[in-house]
């Protein structure tokens, strides 16, 4: 379900953050801490499937790792990991220009 | 008809940069000196019309810059501007995994 890092490629990375929603929830993510935000609690204008289907693409580039509590699905940065194989592209994401 | 690198936005930048084509112009350009490749050189699988959309949207991001000599447009890398604007996106789609 979750992608290895080290199998992403950096076309996959950069397009899996070149959306502005997806952008949007990586920015949101990051100020919050790790497992605290549950799918439905990003302030985004999309529907939830659409929703869903940016969250797919996140986790699949490795960007985001989810979770289920009870009926929540959590979230969390896979902020180190990410980093670690593309070093400075989610701080660019961060800097929210 | 060049962009303004203050104009272009992190997420122009990584959308120029998150496609297959682009990524290979971008690094046969890295590995030749400036204003020496036309945009016929380059060995990708696009028909004319497509290649010319594609550095269209690398000239829109601040990625290259285009010149016509005689009968041939060339170009070159922003390589310094565009790294001053995004530390470490080039060298991300450079490194070629």
């Amino acid at each position: 379900m979750h992608a290895r890092l080290a199998d992403v490629t950096v076309q996959e990375a950069l397009a899996a953050l070149a959306d502005p929603v997806r952008m949007r929830l990586v920015r949101e993510l990051a100020s919050s801490p790790e497992w605290t935000r549950a799918c439905g609690s990003f302030d985004v204008p999309v529907g939830k499937a659409a929703l869903s289907h940016h969250f797919a693409a996140l986790r699949a580039a490795g960007v985001v790792e989810q979770r289920d509590e009870g009926a929540r699905r959590v979230n969390r940065l896979r902020r180190a990991e990410f980093d670690a194989r593309f070093p400075g592209l989610l701080e660019l994401v961060l800097r929210g220009d």
